[in-house]
């Protein structure tokens, strides 16, 4: 008997025949006698129609309006769910972010929730109500929509889970959760029962992306134990069975310091490198390279800067594989010339594969283990960065199966 | 140098291109300096499907639940419009109902405004700003959304306009304004300048659906000039020009006693009488036999009971076409047993043609020229009903327009 949050994604909701298959499973839970928030997303492609009437009107609209627009798809989520619950003999009652309310600052179209009441919810709660509430958005101090960006119905579902201290917040998803690796590339991968909060931050951040990375930061900072889960099993599953299906992002690091030292492989295919060669070693210069990238909205990943000699250095950092022409010609048209670099080189065919786990704090050799195995595979190694819980490589693209399943098997992951 | 409120329906906001074009007419009212004030309906085609996926969940939703959802619609629009605003350089902002706030009672989805706080959207006036509101919707005292029905932006319109005290409030339809009768039925019907409310009052019930009858009402009680006019000219004709076109529903009797008699002639092609013969006289049989007919959701128009003989009398009223049969069911399997009355005989081939004016309220002989009139054309009267600015009668529809074009005629109304 506890107060639990659900979270449904496009997907689930994507039409009224799923929607009552999601009003079933949440009747579930509470026939079992818990007290059931729920927080569905848009209907599936209903964000995205929104969104491009509104660049219809304009390519660049204003943040505030956009908020308006976009918003609407939740707000019909809501309702729908909540008649669905209807339908089969549950008291239900829905609200948009507003009506809670979701404080958020204003910064629109990728606000920031600053503080929820659960006044009302608590007493529709106590009340024997389910209470449904619209994902990916919330209101500012002056009574503006704002949405806090794409994905943002995971981070609302763990906000409104942490504010109501609720016992568990699941997000119920169309993988059944978090693996060692990608299944489709190591057949061997196992789903884990537990993944520390750090471990699935860099997991998220490295491809595997099950959760919106802001979201796990929240469940991270208030410690709220936050479930991914399938949502594409039987409704009716007995709920001992799906309560403890998924992975569950825990904060007991005690639990995992005895479990297996790596967590997971990690990898993102479609990177590319680029090679700003001869750059001078001077102050400030790491910025007039990567300043004009970043205004030109190229992401960034790995970033390289090795010991000078004869006070020039060669800088080396990755962009997404799509980004790489315009990257490069950036860099030609405004940085080569403006600090006086040699020539810019580039490789749009590299991968990028990643041990990550909390144990690797605690064990030395993690790193001379993943060198190891790569080097009896023949693979070489172009750049490599770190961090507490991951050692990231750069490898040519032809390896990356190769390493994924050759760090697999070295780390033991296959086994429980 | 006024403040005017513009209302535009689904049609003018049927696509982004239509959008942009209401936005030039906008901002050409706004260049000459007026204030103003805009409330759309919701794209056409969006409330239908909206409500067509609630009904896909459930035949009956809960009312609070499907205005959560029918909202969404105006939402989108006003944002699309301040959008097509920014897009010509004009600084907009646009409001839901629940941020005015429009306060409404909580009878979902045909609610009625309370109160409109007018502070928020004079101070953005006041500050240059075109103000975008949702029509058809505001919020109660509770915070839940609530919708006034269908067609009830006309109504919004016309009580924001009287909120803020406008100049006049505009309602952009596809219509040019109300005519003496439907230009189809008579070649030579003229568009009327000017028209009562009480006159639009009666027009509108009889059929010309120009205006929603509550936005009448409510142009009435607060005695706000409203024109009709068309959304189909250019946005850029000169203001001037479009400022005097369409119909004003007026407040100034005095003007229109000089006027024609009578203002127009409206008629209903699709109605059905009902007669149930040798009802007892005796009190309550009126409600015994409408009572269940208003039960089963049929809507009544004409009513009429003669004096009784020997203790019996006729009752006879009509109802629309569609409903006829169902009609008939109700009192032969509810009514006739029930209250002992004689057969239950019907028509359903009539029409209602009605001649409106309020010169009529001081000129006698308007009933008589128009018995007349239909007596010279060989056209027999089953029912007549009177108001103070009307006379109705019933007859076969095969005369229905033959009937139209006399009356028109015989009262001068080709003649400004």
């Amino acid at each position: 008997m506890a107060l639990i949050v659900h979270k449904y994604g496009g997907t689930s909701m994507g039409s009224t025949e799923r929607i009552k298959n999601v009003a079933k499973r949440v009747a579930k839970w509470h026939d079992a006698g818990h007290q059931v928030v729920v927080v569905p997303s848009a209907m599936s492609g209903e964000t995205n129609r929104l969104i491009g009437l509104a660049r219809e009107i304009m390519e660049q609209p204003d943040p505030r309006e956009l908020d308006m627009i976009a918003s609407t798809g939740e707000q019909v989520s809501v309702a729908l769910l909540s008649m669905a619950l209807h339908g089969i003999g549950k008291e239900a009652v829905s609200y948009a972010g507003w009506q809670v309310p979701i404080i958020t600052d204003s910064a629109f179209t990728k606000a920031r929730i600053r503080s929820i009441d659960d006044a009302k919810v608590r007493k529709d709660l106590d009340s024997g109500r389910i209470v449904i509430i619209t994902g990916f958005q919330g209101v500012d101090g002056e009574g503006n929509i704002a949405t806090l960006g794409r994905g943002g119905s995971d981070t609302s579902a763990v906000a409104i889970a942490a504010a109501l201290k609720a016992a568990e917040c699941l997000i119920y998803t169309d993988v059944d959760g978090v693996y060692t690796t990608d299944p489709r590339v190591v057949s061997e991968a196992r789903r884990l029962k537990t993944v520390t909060f750090e471990e699935m931050l860099e997991m998220a951040s490295l491809g595997s992306k099950v959760l919106q990375i802001r979201s796990v930061e929240f469940a991270g900072n208030y410690r709220m134990p936050t479930r991914v889960l399938s949502s594409l099993t039987d409704p009716l599953m007995p709920l001992e069975e799906e309560a403890n299906s998924g992975t569950l992002i825990s904060f007991e690091e005690d639990t995992h310091m005895e479990q297996a030292t790596i967590t997971g492989i990690a990898f993102n295919r479609d990177e590319a490198k680029i090679t700003v060669m001869a750059v001078p070693d001077r102050p400030g210069i790491a910025y007039q390279i990567l300043g004009p990238v970043a205004d030109a909205n190229i992401e960034v990943d790995m970033i390289i800067q090795n010991q000078s000699v004869d006070g020039k250095t060669d800088f080396t950092f990755t962009v997404p594989r799509g980004e790489y022409v315009k990257a490069m010609e950036v860099l030609n048209e405004s940085v080569k010339a403006h600090i006086g670099s040699g020539n810019i080189v580039g490789d749009a065919k590299v991968s990028k594969v990643s041990v990550v786990g909390v144990g690797m704090r605690s064990h030395v050799g993690v790193a001379s283990q993943m060198f190891r195995t790569l080097s009896e595979e023949g693979i070489n190694i172009q750049m490599i960065s770190t961090s507490e819980i991951k050692i990231s490589v750069l490898i040519d693209e032809k390896y990356m199966e190769l390493a994924v399943r050759a760090l697999h098997k070295a780390f033991g992951l296959e086994k429980a």
